[in-house]
């Protein structure tokens, strides 16, 4: 996820936390009693977060080491053994009616031990794919096929109903594996002992955000979800238009000239300058969105300035400023699709248009031009006049050399020319 | 013409291709058989737009090899010797009272074998100079004497009305020459040999498009002879301003804050963005004009898209995308007139505002910069960052190398100063 | 005061050069006989500027050196020798409240020889120190004590009624001084003798112009002042914003999408143009604001042009025009505050927003950037893509070296990717 250093179940969209959005959709299912699976870094802040919704039950469970899910389970499984539960990765985002799907068909039939939820990809996804037999009963998960020996068009994805969890848990503390894919395993094993699993055809959203530029699907997701509202307290110019769906929160002000072309939000203490085009995008609370600037389809953390910038299909953490004139480019000369490395791979990001991720609290400087997909690590200044070609790691500085040399000016200018200019002008 | 590659006789001009303007203006002095001496290059293109024109009939011959006026015309002459004709060329812009100047005195006095337009300039033109006797005869034709020894005020332009073709035609038939000139050789030793010629002078206006510059004094003729009109399918802003004589064409969008400064024409489908300013210019079919772009006195072809640019005086070809923060010079800083490399020559425009001249399919990248009056050849790229100082063949990527250092940050930046800061605009 | 050239004294803020504003301030406090010390520089342009101003007489003496303040004293004694006199200095600024009190305290009680203004200070500043007892007597005068050891809080600021003018020039004469504080010297000697001096404590505004960016002080000082006034003769769009104490002269235009957000003042036939914004600044005669320039809190001298620029907390002596793409950045990446050097000292200006201080006749190209605090000497241009770094003396070039290379561009676009993007950009 570099440079995006936050917990990603924090992430905040249209003015909450990812977590929240999740409850949310579990909690319009009808569910009410959560287990949270928290790590030593997350807890603290999570916690305060869940505690705060109303009419729900909540139990944290701290995973000592980020070592899968299973490890995760079995962590909780004094909370987990006594009744039937669904799970869900807190990281990924789908709508509730996944939940009810899972919550129907078992209350439909609660013979299986488990309701595995299975999504229809058009293309090659590197995920669990089903194999299924008539009755949507699970005969086999294959864990990654490569591409093109795919066994059907399904994926697993997880959001699952386990009606026996004893069994379920027994199983996770039996399976031993060396890679990260212990409960896929158990499952299988499951499967293979004849404990029927059904799937259930989810044809809904659905997004994992595994890299940084997933979090501008999610932004997409939310938005496309956003009922639009103008706070009371927001002051809006009768010089600006907001067109379509918007949510903008208290004490905005959005200035004369400015154009909200939703679906945007806006959190709360932003300030949208004169002559900005905001589109498809989230801007966070206390940000200040400055003179001529646009931003288009990205996600805008808290705190952050702008000034005469572009930033296009962009992700910025928070608390970074633009010197006037940077320009996050977000398309190649050659129109080709946008790759990122990571690790030692070049990973093709599937879009052609997409901008720079910049982590928490990056400056730029004036006439800064960043190179599509380009990121820049937390707390990294990219100087004026810049060209960043490369990705910034955390805690750097890239300074222009200075390149300019300075010569007598024997220039002699027509006085007259400026006049008869302006005389030109003035009609 | 470099870096415009597309035949003169076909650049739009106000959404139509410069050779139906000439038709037009023939047609209104009453004309309806036209004898098109086309080439191998441009005749599939040519033909079926002129077919199109109904109430006309029309000819094409092709010329296989460019060989000067002379050769073309006898290229012609099954269709050219049976009665008389005006001769034109089709880069040159004129109006329709040149026609009708030269065919009222025809009619009033029919004896002369030729009526040769005579154009006045009050500075010097590198031309061919008339020298007429009382009744405005032609006694003798100059070609491009020096600066300095004109012997008229009045230029030769080819508008010309031949009363004899056969009798020009043997003319042409029988001249030699190594150089161009064959046909004002042949006019020159007609009059020598005793047929009278007529100079008709004509005060109207005249452009030929030689040099790629002159594209824009076409856009300033055909501007200026604009009848606005806006179309019914397309939607403009009530928050855009129109001011002054304006074409707007078929499915054309004007965002909010756009403000478009007449005489200006906009192809059909384009799309001119929020608080864009568009001043004197043409704008091609299916163009983006985008967010926070000027485009003043320029020429652009079909299919372009800018944003957040500044183009003025310019001529671009069409298909051309430039990044965000891509400027093109018009001015040079000591005010001089800009001159462009013609082979070996070095050519005053006579202009001192001129921007850049950029062929057809060219993209900028971000933030780049280019120089007054340079010309950037055809599906050539100049890369972000770029400031071009030297003309860009064909085919070429011009690319900046990245100049600047990685260190790392030792700032330590107070928090409280940003809350302060925005404390204050908030008021 | 590099780069900024012209004499202080004239100055113009508001319209009006900033000897008269002085003169106008003395005169609302009922003074109307004035000795103006000029020199062989600026008496020309001086004495018609005073000479305008009805009800007052004006005496001009030349001072032939500058030599300080007791030798021009000492120039004008003839004039000064007769009757009570308040001497000033003509480039501070401060308000005419100064005067009466002055003049209130001596009709009081007329036995003072002078009568000194003190003025409080919050922090250390490196002028004379006041120290008094019990009646504002002043019993010492401590000239630019180390930080630290001020003897008091009070300084004193050049605003001086002198009850003996004889006995003042005396002492003047009398006293010598290698450096440049004979006139200092001479009024504590005076104390010292026993003449008694009365310390008059002003709370007002008081701004000396001491080193450039001072004049952003007077900009703030006499824009607060403003009553706000707009000539009938400006022509000002129904579509742009006027919001705030502001000024525009006669013939000034103000185009569609501007936002003025005053205190601001517009010269005599200045063109702000479409969607310029003009924060707290003053803008000379003669300018023409062009398309996307935002002025933040500046001075403009006049006739000058910018275009598409950000230009803040700058101060541009007049002449001067910026390309496109022109930013003066004011703000530090790192926050802290920006320094000149003045001669060999590095001296904090104790803002933390600061931009260009440019003098006469400067240009810049397009895409400019000029660092914090950065002085540009008169007539001296700033290349296109310049990133100027240092201070450029007087009739200086600045020139970018070209870093670009050349190469075959192999790319081949895929024609239907745009069609389809504007597809989606008509919906």
């Amino acid at each position: 996820m570099f440079p995006i250093t936050g917990d990603k179940s924090l992430l905040k969209f249209t003015g909450k936390p990812l977590i929240l959005h999740q409850i949310d959709g579990a909690v319009k299912a009808g569910l009410k009693r959560f287990v949270i699976i928290a790590n030593p870094e997350n807890i603290t802040e999570l916690k305060p977060i869940v505690a705060g919704i109303p009419g729900i039950a909540a139990d944290f469970v701290i995973q000592q080491k980020p070592s899968g899910m299973a490890d995760a389970l079995l962590s909780a499984s004094s909370l987990l053994a006594e009744e039937p539960f669904i799970l869900v990765n807190s990281n990924d985002i789908f709508e509730a009616s996944a939940y009810t799907q899972l919550l129907s068909e078992y209350h439909r039939n609660s013979n299986y031990s488990s309701y595995i939820t299975a999504y229809p990809v058009p293309n090659y996804f590197p995920g669990g794919y089903l194999v299924l037999n008539k009755d949507n009963e699970i005969s086999h998960i294959v864990e990654k096929p490569p591409k093109g020996e795919e066994p059907s068009h399904l994926i697993n994805i997880v959001i699952h109903l386990h009606s026996q969890p004893q069994k379920l848990l027994q199983y996770l503390a039996d399976t031993k594996s060396a890679a990260d894919d212990v409960y896929e395993r158990a499952l299988d094993q499951m499967i293979q002992d004849g404990l029927k699993m059904k799937a259930i055809i989810y044809n809904g959203a659905w997004q994992a955000i595994k890299y940084p530029w997933h979090i501008l699907d999610a932004v997409d997701y939310f938005l496309s979800r956003l009922p639009g509202r103008i706070s009371s307290t927001a002051r809006i110019s009768d010089k600006a238009v907001i067109d379509g769906n918007t949510v903008i929160e208290d004490n905005v002000r959005v200035l004369e000239g400015a154009v909200i072309r939703g679906p945007c939000y806006i959190g709360r203490n932003s300030i949208i300058g004169n002559g900005v085009l905001l589109r498809n995008s989230i801007i966070g609370d206390d940000c200040v969105v400055g003179y001529g600037t646009e931003v288009k389809h990205s996600y805008i953390g808290d705190r952050c300035w702008f000034h005469s910038n572009y930033i296009g299909d962009s992700v910025i953490e928070g608390d970074c400023s633009f010197g006037a004139g940077t320009v996050l480019a977000n398309f190649r000369l050659d129109e080709a699709n946008i790759s990122m490395k990571v690790g030692s791979d070049e990973l093709d990001t599937d879009h052609d248009k997409l901008g720079a991720m910049v982590g928490r609290g990056c400056r730029t400087g004036i006439n800064a031009s960043i190179m599509p997909g380009i990121r820049v690590g937390p707390n990294s200044f990219v100087g004026p006049h810049v060209c960043l070609t490369n990705d910034l790691e955390a805690n750097k500085m890239a300074l222009a050399e200075p390149r300019y040399r300075v010569l007598s000016n024997e220039t002699k200018l027509v006085e007259s020319k400026r006049k008869e200019l302006l005389r030109k002008l003035a009609k």
